[in-house]
């Protein structure tokens, strides 16, 4: 393994822990809970793990552990700080027993089911202690939903000796983990499943989980990207930058990285759908600040878009659901014309009226992509599609009507960014790094003591980290019944940006400001070795949910 | 004025400076120089500034210096550590007389010829220390070129009392600056002229000049980037990124970003050329790398791309001369086809053979934006195909029909990214940060020292800093003539990679191995705090140049 510089020097960093973590512990557990909604059927399909306690850690006496071995997970995209929660994980395996053994199974949940893995030895975990990226053990998207998988993955656990499983994964995974819990408890299979909370995306967070781990180090990234353009747009005064951000269907990343650079225009998915806004409407509201800039002699500026856009804006959504439907049974048709423009005019003329009217509002690249790059089950595939240039060509042909009307009297370039690869995987954050580490510990406590079906909490994370509150949530407590694929689902509840919530408040309190004057903010790379102020802060997410 | 953690712990920075700059300086004068080539022709059109000596600083007795006001100009794109060389002018010019005088002309040359200026003051100039972008004064690509615009701005400087202007800029900005600094002393207008060398794209440098500044941090910005997007290549193990490089023509980012992060390919548009490489090749060359780490099941990679590469590919650069003269001579029928279709085939069918073959290779996307993306000239608008995804579509094809050739049996997935923005105005790395307050600082010394024609210039710069060597070379030194716009001019030569350089070599050497094996490195962000050698390194070009 070939380190640089920065890595190597990155090694030795020691996380920083809750106080309650540091010693021996006491579980004080709290009242019985309830699912956030949909109680009977929840309670119905998880009688074994439903109602459990709130647990918290303090501080108590050492005491004995039996020797367990254990399994871990990746699972789904790759969120900073993965590697800290695998090292926490084996770290406090080891205190708790140092016969204690850890296995990684390889590639995601499929490595379970196929039985792929390697035992995690201190050699190996040192290698990655406060690294980015999930190669450790390499992840996969994999669902565990199968009771056939369940049983195979039980072979591979007895077969390991293995006695929990701890899975580190998103709101699906998490899901997926407390089903197998129940599952597992329910045959007296004697293997715990502990869940971990990680996606960038900032969507995993409730009353109990206050944030997933990954979002504060990925946004930081963006943030110093989002940055750096904004110095360039206002020294070079002739671009608008348009850069969309990874996020999938939630604007929390849009939000956070908004909040730490100031741009003039921030879209939030959740205000379009909130507001019932059209494609229309998210243009104009651009070009109208595109055109009040512009009377100040400012032809530049910055414009954050969610990843997740075109799906909140209720008209697209209706015509990408119509196109859909109309491709896969007209496919053949379609395919027979041969240029684009005869086959966008041959769909047109098909849709109903309303969609039409969005359809050829739209830029020919973008029409044709939504017609022609279907995933294998047909489908429009909406995370392929070019927000960023759509919204480009669209302001300027509304711009280039405003001009005409004597509305726009100034210039307009657009430069289009997409950021997310570049974030997933970057070296964690103190605070990731930190976190990271006390979720994984967390984890080994709750095997420990001979939970399942929890996830592993890390609470009060604007304080210093040594008053930071350890323990575990029942699964079962974030749940609800919802729609998937046409049949109900016990599922944990999606957090989407709140549009009465503090950070989004923020946002609406400064964006006119933000809009017509250039008050960036310029964050710089994440450092690890400054003064505190600069290295060790989280988002201003949390901030604000937690004032 | 709003700042960031970041920007207010790092203000207080004090950039490391030569010994040789800390007190009075001794200028040491080498013998009478020559341009490096056409030396009659250089000398006869610089009478007054030709031949002038090699200047070193060394330490000597204090002086004292006349009091002088002082004009400085952004010139040309965005590069880290502009702001450094503005305070290290003017803490140098302070140092040589407090009654000194420094006035920032607004928005580039243009802000010299249009009077258009601010007084850079003790107060603005700390809030801009260490900081990135140009946004101090602003920058413009105005040209200096006609005696009309010296004479104005001769008549501005009088207005001000300005004695000595300091041009920061590329290359051809250095080039008008030494023709301004010619013309001033022609005439004994009493204005000195200084260079100082800027540029992200490294393509300014020579025997004298061993980098310019902003090459350092930028070339940082990108691998940081790169490695995590490595990292995630290597974590999902599912899709081969191709990342296009900002850089103009010379491959220098590209090649020093491969050395830092060791991707599996890196094209390097110099070698392209120089091999005779047709786009063909190319792609086949990335398809073979691709089909190779399938056999050992590494379906993912990277590639990266040189911004200026189709324009090195001979045959594609004929077809774009091609496509120029014939949609001069044609755009009328062009335009009056209906579809994008027809126009490509009514191109293809009036180009000559050679060039027909390579325009209908090309993916439909690519072939309209050359037939239809053109400047206010009617050229096509090379800098913005986007090459990177011409690549993935073109590898796509040719491993298409390598599976059914039984030649590759893997999955390709490609993602384009284009990396630029993010780094022209980034916060200088201590390197840049120290690199540019000396270049400011020099350039203060060569004014007070009675200097014009001369870039300021500090060497030596792999050696600690307080080793390194200022002072001055004369532009003339560094031209050449050359055909521009079909004119013989005389311009400083542009720095393309060299085949047969320390760095190129060392890139060859390593990378059969890079492109089977994954040997990525992960640089990591920028530090500001940490340990010296995450710290205060500078590029692997210069490394390997000087070893």
């Amino acid at each position: 393994m070939i380190k640089s510089p920065l890595q190597i020097a990155r090694e030795s960093y020691v996380p920083k822990m809750p106080s309650s973590l540091k010693g021996g512990i006491k579980i004080v557990e709290g009242k019985a809970t309830e699912s956030v909604a949909d109680q009977a059927d929840i309670e119905k399909m998880f009688p074994n793990t439903y109602g459990m306690p709130v647990l918290t850690f303090e501080p108590g006496d050492a005491k004995e552990y039996a020797a367990q071995n254990v399994g871990v997970i990746l699972s789904g995209g790759q969120a900073p700080g993965g590697h800290n929660v695998i090292s926490g994980l084996y770290d406090g395996l080891k205190k708790l027993n140092p016969e204690n053994k850890l296995y990684g199974f390889l590639g995601g949940p499929g490595g379970l089911v196929d039985n792929q893995y390697i035992e995690l030895t201190e050699d190996i975990v040192n290698h990655y202690r406060n690294t980015g990226g999930f190669d450790i053990i390499g992840s996969g998207r994999t669902k565990l939903e199968e009771t056939e998988q369940y049983e195979k993955a039980l072979v591979n656990c007895k077969e390991l000796g293995i006695t929990a499983l701890v899975i580190i994964g998103g709101d699906d995974s998490n899901t997926n983990a407390c089903v197998l819990a129940e599952y597992y408890k329910e045959k007296q299979a004697g293997v715990q499943v502990i869940g971990v909370p990680k996606t960038i995306d900032g969507d995993l967070k409730n009353e109990m989980i206050e944030t997933s781990f990954g979002f504060d180090t990925a946004c930081k990234v963006y943030s110093e990207l989002i940055g750096n353009i904004q110095r360039d747009a206002n020294s070079a005064k002739k671009y608008w930058h348009f850069i969309k951000l990874m996020g999938r269907s939630a604007s929390h990343i849009a939000l956070e990285c908004a909040l730490q650079t100031q741009p003039n225009i921030t879209i939030i998915s959740e205000e379009v759908e909130a507001k019932q806004q059209t494609l229309d409407d998210v243009v104009s509201y651009i070009a109208n600040i595109v055109a009040k800039r512009a009377e100040n002699g400012d032809n530049f500026g910055t414009v954050l878009i969610p990843e997740g856009l075109v799906e909140f804006i209720p008209a697209m959504k209706k015509l990408i659901a119509e196109l859909n439907d109309f491709l896969a049974h007209n496919e053949e048709a379609v395919n027979a014309l041969e240029g684009n423009k005869e086959k966008r005019e041959f769909v047109a003329e098909r849709i109903s009226d309303e969609s039409r009217e969005v359809f050829v509002s739209l830029p020919n690249s973008i029409a044709n992509q939504l017609m022609l790059d279907r995933d294998p089950h047909g489908n429009v595939q909406v995370s392929l599609i070019e927000t960023e240039k759509m919204l480009i060509d669209m302001v300027k042909a509304k711009l280039k009507s405003m001009k005409k009307a004597g509305e726009f009297k100034g210039k307009f370039k657009g430069q289009p960014h997409f950021f997310g690869y570049e974030g997933r995987c970057a070296a964690p954050s103190n605070f990731d790094a930190d976190y990271c580490y006390s979720l994984g510990n967390t984890a080994s406590m709750l095997i420990g003591e001979g939970k399942t079906g929890y996830m592993a909490s890390v609470r009060n994370l604007t304080a210093p980290s040594s008053e930071w509150m350890a323990g575990g949530v029942p699964v079962t407590m974030m749940m609800n019944m919802e729609k998937r694929h046409g049949e109900m689902k016990p599922v944990i509840q999606k957090a989407l940006v709140q549009l009465n919530g503090a950070p989004f408040k923020k946002l609406v309190e400064n964006r006119e400001e933000w809009a017509l004057n250039t008050n960036y903010m310029y964050p710089g790379p994440i450092q690890y070795f400054g003064p505190s102020e600069v290295c060790d802060l989280t988002t201003n997410t949390l901030k604000y949910e937690q004032q």
